[in-house]
């Protein structure tokens, strides 16, 4: 266990080092679960594209340089507005070093990837605001389930990630309908958080569905219907399927909160086979709390990619340091799988070469 | 080796041993490729379907009945115009028997299935009569080769299958325009096969296309387009993907040797990973030749399932005997994928039992 160095536990130690114990050498498949919300257009919600109208392409093009090292939908790779490269860089990066195999699964799509994914009969999710955000839940959940058994008993484990644009205010979304107190607790790609205006929009979409916070508590089908995303109907389904099976490690950031949540809500049991997966500047970041979330309704662990860009040599990647971007395309916890399965080979270091190798290869630099 | 009693061998015995040798107590994901074209419907050419209009649902429904034990774009099961139930009902009754997980994987269908399935980026065939039946053939295969590469790297090996009413009449259109002379080879669903229909179907399709029996031979996605089917472009590209680094059980019958001949001409290298997996009804058949087909251009094994329907309670099942169906959804190659991960404990007998109690169940029997 001690060969997998660079992975810091930020919840239950306990839990955590046997979690890692567990995944130490095996062969897990990695799933990227991809979707699109209009609540991602919201003027200052998201940074997951240059624009907001580029949003919808953002999935599918992350879901192509996750699983053939280039994207087909877009030119170049999606850039936050300030330019700062996807994270999907690093999924990419870490999933080659310990050659990883990938599937990518839709929950519901504006624009389909150039790329073989899992249809898990989604459609794309509505703004928020509308208090009615999301078609076909309970199916989609179900063909998740069915998925995640399937897929379970083929492979030692599964790492599940996501690229949704507007995915933390989807999942405070969620959060509140549950009754999980997640306000100013839910993590952004911006330099600012923009807190409020992920509250205002939350409080919206839960007036305009005729429901307050906590009063879904007990009906998580609908609170995704309401104010959530098609994103969590898939990763759901996925994640009850298989975990009542093999071990799941959630890859992401505050999101995987809100995953949680509606796990914890629909079959509690599978949550003693799940870890949280992501990165250092989740785990440290001062401007949300995953833990301080998670821990209201249960104790699983949180194990963090040692991540760090500091001594990068391209400004692009040493700006992860100050906070931006942070987590996604299951970033985090697809190093920790590389780490896991080749013990000390996969090194942050070693990662750290590998994601600036390809950062220049994409980017044209040298 | 000798655990696995209740297969034949009926081609190359040195390497049929060995690749049974390789798969024994391996733990493989069945793939089911489907597709639809409209060359099911011409009057005659195939009874995968009550009536020609019915062939669009019959791959979902057999996808359906694979993956959840039940049909869901369909009441009941899909029946030949006998009333003669899919030979999905033998493929699901292995794989449950031996716990092998699933996955649907779809080249282009009119009607899609109500499960999670992995879409390859194909459309629905249309009649090879017009010379141009599939449409972005190069595009699906190199999707289905992707999505090999990385289940490969997933799993011990793969077995696949493929549900397309009308697929022996493409075959042939596959097999002539690349040169291999098929005609009164391809097997039948049918009571009668129907040599001649299919013959001159595929001479209208070759003639329109501005083509001739082995004009193609160099050019396999051109022969696909012209006088293929949806089917193929996605199952050769799965098998060119995963079979450079584990074996691949092609599960099927005649059609099986239009893939291999596929795989043939586009990368030969990958064949000495390859068997063709089909039941003892097609090895022993006398109206078609499926051997013939593939010994003209490689000596891939065929291994074939003993199963026997002759001594079943039920008449519905005593009649694939007399020659009727045969095989079909992967039912040979699924049987044969049991009976090698479980040993001596998957025997013939044990999965005519299994296939007797599904089928009671499905059809409301006692």
């Amino acid at each position: 266990m001690d060969k997998i160095i660079d992975v810091l536990i930020a919840n239950n130690e306990l839990k955590a080092k046997a979690f890692l114990d567990e995944i130490d050498g095996k062969n897990p498949l990695f799933i990227l679960t991809i979707a699109t919300t209009e609540t991602g257009k919201i003027s200052g919600i998201s940074a997951a594209g240059k624009y907001p109208e580029f949003t919808d392409y953002t999935p599918p093009a992350d879901a192509e340089l996750v699983l053939l090292g280039k994207c087909k939908s877009i030119v170049g790779v999606p850039v936050t507005p300030d330019g700062i490269p996807t994270p999907a860089l690093i999924t990419m990066s870490a999933l080659r070093l310990a050659d990883i195999p990938v599937l990518i699964a839709s929950g519901g799509l504006k624009i389909k990837p150039q790329i073989p994914f899992l249809d898990l009969g989604g459609s794309p999710g509505r703004d928020i605001r509308t208090g009615s955000a999301v078609d076909n839940v309970a199916e989609v959940i179900e063909r998740g389930k069915i998925a995640g058994v399937n897929l379970a008993q083929a492979v030692d484990y599964l790492v599940i990630g996501e690229s949704i644009p507007g995915g933390t205010t989807t999942a405070l979304g969620v959060l509140s309908a549950l009754g999980v107190s997640a306000q100013g607790k839910v993590s952004s790609t911006l330099p600012e958080n923009p807190h409020d205006l992920k509250c205002k929009t939350v409080n919206a979409g839960l007036a305009a569905a005729g429901e307050s916070i906590g009063s879904l508590a007990q009906d998580p089908v609908k609170a995704i219907s309401c104010v959530g995303d098609p994103m969590m109907a898939a990763f759901s389904g996925l994640v009850i399927g298989a975990a009542s099976q093999v071990p799941v490690l959630l890859a992401g950031g505050t999101q995987m909160s809100a995953i949680l949540a509606i796990v914890n809500a629909l079959n509690p049991d599978v949550l003693c086979n799940v870890a949280v997966g992501t990165t250092r500047w989740v785990a440290h970041d001062k401007s949300s709390d995953l833990k301080g979330i998670i821990t209201q309704f249960c104790d699983v662990p949180i194990l963090a990619a040692d991540l760090n860009f500091e001594l990068s040599r391209f400004p692009g990647l040493r700006i992860y340091e100050t906070g931006l971007v942070k987590e996604g395309v299951g970033a985090g916890g697809a190093s920790i799988a590389a780490m896991a399965k080749l013990g000390g080979a996969v090194t942050k270091d070693l990662l750290l070469k590998e994601i600036e190798r390809n950062y220049a290869l994409l980017m044209g630099l040298k």
